[in-house]
């Protein structure tokens, strides 16, 4: 390598971007230029990384000339429109949006499962999973290396950033409206606090379809869009992309998503069925040694992961690891994982440095 | 019957207690007088039931002179000292607290589902389950009639009223603390504001096993006491509950329970395995006519319960019903309850009038 690749960092302003621009300026310095690039409203402004101001320049052709790798943090049909113009341009892209994540000629990655797949990228374009997904990847992927993973049954706990800036503000404006007031116990009361009266007041305490449902006080089991037979676009999504990473496609897995008044870090409530009888002890020293994996059980100490507590780190936090009283071959456990950082900017810079030693430079 | 019964009610001045006077108030009344227990120390108050003032009478063998039903809505060591005491005075004892609830001569009743163990009470005592499998029971009654249940994974989202009046103010506590701030993304800052600096600074991110873990902008995945192999005690409750009540020895049950900053419904995500194929379409018609279950599921239509929506009425609601895409036997779904209403005090209120009808007065 006669030089540092250049890298160009796509939705730098956004909540992923930030996080991202923080993680850059963190880890060890594998780049040369680093070129922050936003949609055209965002230009003009200034961001921070490694301790220098950058310009913000504009998502468009030229934002690539001279790029060796673009890290795309947009929305899916952002990221579906530009990431193959950045690869034609010659950039290696690691995108974190969900546009590429099922396309067979894009390899789907978590460094600690299967680092190797990043190689084999025939449309030159590299996908990381879901912010659940990427929770769950490294404690599983660890757990299957051992017992020989059979069926997952997942519930979620997540967290409003997934949905961005908004959702975040969004859930602020909420708490600020419930908090010092009673409200709570009556039906409805909270949604008639933050969506303001319903539509059809005869409906009584049934929400009024025009509203989203208040996440103060409350949680909801939706994300994503609705797919085929009730299912939504983020369930299905943990699914493939699970299947995927760990090279199972016929692992049976069921999810429930569900989101919670969190500000950041999404959890999960897994129940693991494996190939071999399983147990704690050994789950524990799995766990304990795993890339990317923080143990943390203790119930009798007080010691098990919480969002609030995991939230701004790095690896995944796992606790509650119980092997299940009918079934010797099955496991039960909570994960928490920030989900901006090895949820999406992190999981995305581990893939791009990976991939910047390799470079033909 | 030639006279009304008269009823108890041992914790008439707690939060279940002052739903349970509320409940009295708006049901057909078929009781005698009323008389409203509680400890020494709330001797002196009135409560409104049934629209007359009454006073609080103290905790002790006089209480129950001449009652014929006691509805008991304290905790399990006062339940398990004076529910004996009210039996043997002559009155039939409705419990909602866990002491008797595995104990193989008191029968554990759902009226929905098994409302004829009622009348098999060599103690004298009826007990009803807890919130969790409350919020289940009827639900998955219906389904294990129609299509024979083999296993179950539950993950709750436990609200925080069924701690009692003071885990409620502790929430509101917290939720004023941080509305209105920038917390939550950065590693334990809602745990340094609600719980003060931590008392080893140098964990870091690790909390400190002094303090419980905040509620508000997190979830905590611990409810109850520890038991064998790191279960919990409300976990390990669930299951044996469920077993009991379906009349199922030997049915599988792993159960993750998990708090949530809400103050009232409790909801569970619950994965669900039968003998038999199932359908969402058979299982919508199932849960359609199921007592005490409104079918809420309309995902297009932004209809599924949240706890918010259906924290103050009766039913369990139940939406998000689907085939698991890997299995034709397994069915997930996620239901809300009122945990105070139907997750104790009206259940209790439905097994008391069941036994009132046939008391020999």
């Amino acid at each position: 390598m006669s030089r540092k690749p250049a890298l160009a960092v796509v939705g730098a302003t956004g909540a992923t971007g930030s996080v991202l621009l923080r993680i850059l300026s963190q880890r060890a310095d594998v780049w040369g230029g680093i070129r922050l690039v936003a949609s055209p409203r965002s230009v003009g402004r200034t961001l921070t990384v490694r301790g220098e101001e950058c310009p913000v320049v504009p998502l468009d052709e030229d934002a690539f000339a001279g790029v060796d790798l673009a890290l795309f943090l947009v929305p899916d049909e952002i990221a579906a429109r530009w990431a193959p113009v950045a690869a034609l341009r010659g950039a290696v892209v690691v995108d974190t949006s969900a546009a590429f994540r099922l396309d067979p000629d894009v390899p789907l990655v978590v460094p600690e499962v299967n680092p190797h797949s990043v190689r084999l990228r025939p449309r030159g374009i590299v996908a990381g999973p879901g912010a659940a997904t990427l929770a769950m990847a490294p404690t599983v992927g660890a757990l299957h290396a051992a017992f020989g993973l059979r069926d997952l049954v997942v519930a979620s706990y997540q967290a409003a950033s997934a949905g961005g800036r908004s959702a975040v503000a969004a859930l602020r404006r909420e708490l600020s409206l419930v908090a010092g007031t009673e409200l709570g116990s009556a039906p409805g009361d909270v949604r008639r606090v933050v969506n303001g009266p319903p539509a059809a007041p005869g409906r009584g305490p049934l929400p009024s379809a025009r509203d989203e449902a208040p996440l103060a006080l409350n949680v909801v089991p939706w994300t994503g869009t609705l797919q085929e037979d009730g299912w939504s676009s983020e369930e299905l999504g943990l699914r493939a992309e699970t299947r995927r990473i760990l090279a199972l496609p016929r692992l049976r897995v069921s999810a429930t998503f569900v989101r919670v008044p969190v500000v950041t870090g999404h959890s999960l409530a897994v129940h693991a069925r494996f190939e071999d009888e399983v147990t704690v002890e050994r789950a524990h020293e799995i766990l304990a040694t795993a890339p990317g994996v923080v143990l943390f059980d203790d119930p009798a100490a007080g010691d098990f992961p919480t969002p609030a507590d995991v939230a701004g780190t790095d690896p995944t936090w796992v606790g509650r690891v119980r092997r299940s009283p009918d079934d010797p071959r099955a496991l039960d456990l909570f994960l928490c994982g920030d989900n901006l950082r090895k949820g999406a900017a992190l999981n995305a810079a581990q893939i791009a440095e990976s991939i910047a030693e390799e470079l033909p430079l």
